[in-house]
């Protein structure tokens, strides 16, 4: 069952602190903030969207330190500073015409659970808070920050049949 | 006995070095300091919050970047730049109104020793020295910046009984 | 066999991401980056070269940030912002003089792949990525960022006879 | 005989990266450096001084981060720069009036080994080159960076019977 859930996943969205990060909280004296992101999550997202799967961030933290990686990422789906995470997955479906059954998201605590019970997909990452694992579909080995989301876009290629072909086009394997 | 202590916190104390950050002390080239918060920590705070619960910060070292996350979780109960903490305590309580038995303070090092022996709650870290652990009512098992101030978050509302219904009221959960 | 790879070393090529650092790709607001990489890896650098064994570092992601740490451990072999790094490798063998055989790669994802496939003595650090590990000759016990390199360095030097005469040389050990 | 060497202690020379830090180099774009050092060895090397015990760094790396660290710290013995750490040594010496007999060194790295033989105590952190435990009389428990340094000021004050006694001045316990 899960193979089917992740089969039929056309758009993967993402939380950002805690899932793209290690949840760190970076602050300098001036007020400016830092994020620490993985190089090899993304690969994999550089991946799903070869593979034509959409990808965007829903986080109820604003920030331009995201803003510059998702530029980096060609990720163009960004839902920030939004407490209502549901309003977010409403527009993001209506942006890309796709259903919730379609979607997948990735969280790792309660702002992120009234969103993970309405998509196809729900995952939370190794980390995540026990009430965060007790709704998911499918729980990664990884942390957050730590590989997580690059084990989803494996998960997911590889269950949709597509993971050597896309690692071949990229990367002349 | 832990259950009597932790129903009757209204206000939690926290260090910063060692328990909302991992204990790193950062300097550029510049001398400019930063410091690193965790996200989950963030989220328990947010929660005794909701809840009515005054939450402070007492700690040896003054900055801004504390500063700037203090403004970001909606902290003004800041006691910075003080040796004895103790100090700190009795203005925590004149301020709040509230009494040392209603009050839990997280701490890690030898600098908290002396404001824990007053407290209702002494909450060491996991990883706290060994001297702290040693006059502790509770021991969390996450490590500072890791988790463990979520953790006295979340044990002190399931405590009280108050857990769900906060969540449910931020987070619509 | 592995010691007959590691004796005809004369060119160590590294990947930045993943191998030089831990994979973190960290971002400011103000959208400068920042790279964390490890001391006991430069004093493995430092050892190559004082063995007469090139070092060149062979990435996808330009960045002065990894330039910096090139001009503090005297590495002029630098090939950034090139998604092929097979044409990287025939590059550093053209400036060089050396041949695939004598050169070493150490790796950590995909984009390594091709690469590995061509050099002498491939290496993956152990928290690569399985399909890299699935194509190593060797795998390091240390991850990357967190000492691999250092180990690398110091496998090559101890297959070829020469560890000890370099840290004398070097350290007055 | 580890005891009657921890005694005779009145001056604890410091590596900085790899043992007051976990061994991080940190580059900006801009070329700005940072450092990442310990809350709870900054307790221990007051204790230390509080103790009448001289506290020196000795490095091979010069920065103004951790001029930063020590100027916080009242560190005002700093040897940087330097190949040859046998001469910070010997300075050392020349300008306090001890002997190497009455002296620390914590080291991580080959460039350590050399004093290392020279000082009355020579200790290396858990996660020290394998060559640098080789000739430790005391190896940390706790890496370098997390806590070894705090564990080497304890471990001294203790076995000179002084440790109760300068918690309880700096901290009223």
């Amino acid at each position: 069952m899960i193979e089917e859930r992740l089969k039929q996943i056309q758009m993967v969205l993402l939380d950002a602190d805690g899932v793209l990060t290690a949840g760190e909280i970076i602050y300098a004296d001036s007020g400016e903030q830092f994020k620490i992101f993985n190089a090899k999550d993304g690969v994999g997202i550089r991946m799903l969207k070869a593979a034509g799967i959409q990808v965007g961030i829903v986080t109820g933290r604003s920030g331009e330190a995201l803003r510059h990686r998702c530029t980096n990422l060609g990720i163009d789906l960004i839902f920030d500073g939004i407490r209502n995470k549901v309003q977010s997955l409403d527009q993001a479906l209506a942006r890309t015409g796709l259903t919730a059954a379609a979607t997948a998201f990735v969280g790792d605590d309660l702002p992120d659970l009234a969103i993970m019970k309405k998509v196809g997909l729900a995952v939370a990452v190794a980390d995540a808070h026990e009430s965060v694992r007790d709704v998911a579909h499918l729980i990664t080995r990884a942390n957050g920050g730590r590989g997580a989301v690059r084990e989803v876009c494996d998960t997911i290629l590889k269950a949709q049949g597509r993971w050597d072909e896309i690692a071949q086009k990229l990367f002349h394997g």
